[in-house]
């Protein structure tokens, strides 16, 4: 079931899609299933955190039934902080409600928010996707700006993993551009024209120097609550949506409340 | 990606969802991927028009991943005409335009249209998948009162067998379920449990004391800027949407940085 012969369905023309991201994803075949779920939806750009049997894949390509293009551009990170380093919006999707603090969106929701967010051509944005029944780890999800939970059957709620990559690139193709949450539901930033969203790699410098004066300062002296609660501060901090003029705002304040203490 | 944890959509409750028809398919891993994929939308009816391999499938159990109970409730037929003689309203999907007289309708439209159909409880609906690659025949074409084709990728829009059945089953079960990214704008905020939103009080007490520990160490010496400054730095925060808890531990970073400076 498909077709371009549904005219009602404005094409979205040339617009950029979301890079998704699949993260320590096991079998091949799966790998190449959401390679074609992608480019049913017209999505080009799949990045690979550590795939357990190795790249590039036989299982891939012969699964991608066609979609050879999306699996031989795939690339391969060792770390989902480095393959999300040049994104500078990303949304995890994810199974159940973990005790964080997130924003929860609906993947029609999450849709409509990547077209607005790319609207203007230079943002990037990117979806995770975890491993096969185990998900993203917390730590994952702390990289993330929201999570993606599907309003399906809760009582048998797993989607294979090209299922939900489908789902979520379906939600993105369909979405109205200018008449999405954005617009009335005050989700979309209106931002100083000077200033553009901090990528993911500006965020993890900022956080690394937060870190690195609350070790200091004795903040984090606790080994076992660390892990933690560098999770929660990243989380709490992402979440505001900083520009890339803010990051430099905030670690200007770190500098500064630091700066003479001790010496 | 999925999940009962998304309370903002009201369940289907035991509305009743359309049969599951496929039309001679041939591998059973993609008959198990589609009943997989039914339980994910709470569909649980399936009907098999001459499976191609025979049934039952052990190849179809295991991919059904959990989704047993619709594999050994499936129902075989001979034929596409009795597989939906009981039937009151039967669509058929199809990847390409037929030079037949149909009413075309997107998933989005068929899901609607079956759920209102379906709404008195009585009347019993269909959908009809063909077989792999090859999709349905005109003649069971001519069975059905309309054809339901996906707006997605043109130029490869052929989907998988379990892709197209999760695209309608995912459709009817959010059909009239408010799921449209007008109802609730940017989503909402999961919160750990054993906390709340911070109020304005609170919030107002975190930015006195950060603007006072700023005072302090020379950031905001800049007479004409401060006013600017202090706004956007409470801007930034603000968005964060932070919790109570969160308030608390900003102020204890903030102390922890500032501590001992100067003293």
């Amino acid at each position: 079931m498909a077709g371009g012969g549904a005219p009602e369905t404005p094409a979205p023309g040339d617009a950029p899609g979301p890079v998704i991201v699949l993260v320590e994803p096991q079998l091949g075949e799966n790998i190449g299933m959401a390679a074609r779920a992608m480019l049913n939806c017209r999505l080009t750009e799949l990045r690979l955190v550590k795939p357990r049997d190795g790249w590039p894949s036989d299982e891939a390509t012969a699964a991608a039934a066609g979609a050879d293009g999306v699996v031989e551009g795939a690339r391969v990170f060792d770390t989902t902080a480095d393959a999300v380093a040049d994104l500078e919006r990303v949304f995890a999707t994810t199974a159940r409600n973990r005790d964080m603090t997130q924003r929860i969106l609906t993947p029609r929701q999450a849709g409509a928010e990547i077209r607005q967010f790319m609207a203007d051509g230079n943002a990037k944005a990117g979806v995770l996707f975890g491993r096969e029944a185990k998900g993203l780890k917390n730590d994952d999800l702390a990289l993330c700006d929201a999570v993606v939970m599907a309003p399906v059957n809760p009582a048998f709620s797993s989607l294979n993993l090209a299922q939900a990559v489908f789902c979520i690139g379906y939600e993105w193709l369909l979405a109205d551009l200018g008449d999405g949450p954005g617009e009335d539901g005050g989700g979309r930033l209106a931002m100083a024209k000077e200033t553009r969203p901090a990528n993911k790699a500006e965020l993890r410098r900022l956080f690394e120097h937060l870190e690195k004066e609350l070790d200091a300062s004795g903040f984090l002296h606790v080994k076992e609550k660390r892990p933690v609660m560098v999770r929660n501060i990243r989380n709490m901090l992402q979440r505001a949506q900083l520009t890339e003029q803010e990051v430099r705002t905030l670690r200007g304040i770190i500098t500064s409340l630091a700066g003479k203490r001790g010496r």
